[in-house]
């Protein structure tokens, strides 16, 4: 058997799941009906995302629409669609473009979706709207053996920590991965032509040009040729995918689709390595607000780019970064060196302007030094008010681009020096200094 | 009397330098006529250069040019030109773009240049060819009293380092001066339009641009139109003319003209300057070619900027630099700091290319770490070769851009740490260091 073969066994739903799945189905689809019913308005639903598509791995969740004529005004499409979610999951709403309702049905998670019943999908008015045209495509376009495929996908995806189309993990989202297999025919076959890909590639269901996208991947929807399947994937898990395709062809293993659990490095060997390397851990941490992951985690990113435009533009060289979102936000940085100079070298007005005078006038007298010309630029050594990072973001902080939830440093904490080595900062360094792919762990 | 009417007493050419420079000029005129007269040849000579023109400052060199016409062969003009030199002066042969001689006639240095008399300035064949119309075009544009504000001008730029348009210098050049008197009609108006000039000016005798220029100063020569009389001219030196002519218009002194001589630092100072600013010197020592000034300072400069480039390349901030020639060639180093961390962050190729693989299979085995993606591109963590800007320059000195004759690092010496502080290097540390203006020492 192929290794392939073999971990589609392995992956395949259980005749236990598929019946449980199809009761909680049946069930969620009932009581949907019946509040429909006594709301009085002629609605359809529509079974939609991997449950009806037949292309789940593990545990699904279940994603129900009800389809609203376009007659119906936006609030009223809300309010209704509210009022059923309430009726028949009693669950939580949630925000997307516009309000909808989670919960669970026989230990299956569920989402109850209002949206717009429109005649293409170019006409959408909201995003959601687009989602039941997706599951007709994918419907009519895999056969039993072409969805296997899409599972097997779907779990190399996975284990090399690809898969998923939010901004926690900026990768493949489930539809694209139905359709690279729609178009390439089987996984091995996306994963050679992955092979040869580099940023820019451009390519629909009938067509593949190898560069001139502006996304690293650019896939445009069979249902909608203006939108980018792919818009969410980012270049380096781009970049990995690809890798991990060619690795993978070169020698197959179970383990880019199971991977070991990659355990936490010890304090020593953190310390180890900083000291081998010669540079200097520096760690932030946050306060996490109480926010959903698709609305937390692209302000996460934000402020460590913006601690790092900080850091940067104060002098500390940033080798490398790396943020982990547990009980609160830990970001560790990799510096060239946390202790800077007393001085620094300012740089000042051109020359020749207007403003060179008072510089050099202000400068002559406070200045490490007389200002001088590099350039046709005055410069001067001044001394410098943060020498290392921890007064810096404690003293400056505020000012750097953070996430607009992030923006009060609710919880701020710096550490840097022997300090930076605690358990609690176990998992960013991890991630940071354990850069072995998920496969070789 | 006003401070430029003092000054010009003081430069005014006395009537002794006058008398001896007549009389220097007569009997090397006789000479060369007696001399062209044996060759059989007709050519007339003609005086050019600030003695010509009057409007030389302190001990003039006399130029004395042989003009032939065009029907002699190039190979010609210089066999005879030199011939003539060497029975009028004796002296040695010097290389422009074609030879000349250089003597000494009762006390002063005389060049005498065979040139062709060409019909204007635009048909020239080497750039002497344009002297001649030089300075008739300053004889027929300049009466007694713009003779002086030349004087003045010049005594100026030299006072605050600025004149001369040799490679030591890159600054204005006496012609260049003369233009600017011509145009702006005495010295204190050129340096009030100095004073709100930015670089990319650009003139004529006629017009005047603000910007657009590609040089920093940009003077259409007016015997020929192609030509920037200014092209000699350093960003940083176009700068400096700018200050100090708006700091004299503001508090005139003649220390503008005859600066203190400035001092060398002591040593200690030196050191604790550097340690206050928490910087590191570095030195690097050469042997000086025998060159002359205008064929070894574009090949120090260079070198310089050469070394520059490898420390760069190599991790290490430099900050600022000087060089100082004399015995031997001396570049001080101003580095953030002379000791790098054993580690290096060592950029591969992009992810998605050939190279990817062979990059990475190397640096799994012999990193310091995992390699790993940033932005698309393989990085790794690898030993660092040099740790301190000594070991770099001994190690790699020959592959960094070097002027040719000083390519092989003829007497290459190093110091960092407490080493650099030496008497030698004591001038180039005062010009690294003591950076106040001349008129400020």
């Amino acid at each position: 058997m192929s290794l392939e073969e073999e971990v589609l066994r392995r992956i395949r739903p259980k005749d236990g799941t598929i019946r449980r799945l199809d009761e909680a189905v049946g069930q969620l689809q009932r009581s949907t009906g019946e509040s429909i019913s006594r709301s009085g308005l002629d609605l359809r639903t529509m079974l939609v995302g991997s449950v009806a598509k037949g292309t789940y791995v593990g545990e699904p969740d279940i994603d129900l629409f009800v389809l609203f004529p376009e007659t119906v005004e936006r609030k009223d499409l809300e309010k209704i669609g509210l009022r059923i979610g309430q009726e028949v999951l009693g669950g939580k709403t949630r925000y997307a473009e516009h309000p909808y309702t989670h919960g669970e049905i026989g230990g299956f998670e569920v989402d109850l979706v209002p949206c717009y019943a429109v005649p293409d999908a170019s006409k959408i008015r909201s995003a959601v709207d687009r989602t039941p045209f997706h599951t007709k495509f994918v419907l009519s376009s895999l056969d039993a053996t072409k969805r296997e495929q899409v599972l097997l996908l779907k779990q190399f995806m996975k284990g090399v920590g690809v898969y998923g189309a939010e901004a926690k993990v900026q990768g493949f989202s489930g539809y694209l991965t139905e359709l690279l297999i729609i178009k390439f025919g089987d996984m091995l076959s996306v994963l050679g032509a992955a092979s040869g890909w580099r940023p820019g590639v451009v390519m629909d269901m009938d067509s593949f040009k190898k560069t001139g996208g502006s996304a690293p991947l650019t896939f445009w929807d069979p249902v909608d040729a203006k939108r980018n399947v792919s818009s969410a994937l980012s270049l380096d898990q781009f970049c990995l995918f690809v890798h991990a395709s060619r690795e993978y062809l070169r020698e197959r293993n179970e383990r880019f689709y199971f991977p070991r659990k990659r355990p936490l490095l010890d304090l020593d060997i953190i310390e180890a390595t900083f000291r081998n390397r010669g540079t200097s851990p520096f760690a932030v941490v946050l306060d996490r607000p109480d926010l959903v992951d698709d609305n937390l985690y692209p302000q996460v990113q934000r402020s460590v780019l913006g601690l790092r435009k900080l850091l940067e533009m104060n002098d500390f060289q940033v080798l490398d970064m790396k943020y982990s979102v547990g009980k609160d936000i830990r970001t560790v940085f990799e510096l060239f060196s946390t202790e800077l100079p007393p001085s620094r070298l300012h740089q000042g007005p051109p020359a020749c302007t207007e403003n060179a005078d008072e510089f050099v006038g202000k400068w002559r007298k406070s200045g490490l030094g007389q200002p001088f010309m590099i350039d046709g630029k005055w410069m001067v050594y001044v001394k410098r008010e943060h020498r290392d990072p921890a007064t810096l973001v404690l003293a400056k902080g505020k000012e750097a681009a953070l996430g607009n939830d992030l923006r009060d440093l609710k919880g701020l904490k710096c550490y840097s020096g022997r300090d930076v080595y605690k358990t609690a900062n176990r998992r960013a360094f991890t991630l940071l200094l354990d850069r072995r792919e998920a496969w070789r762990v």
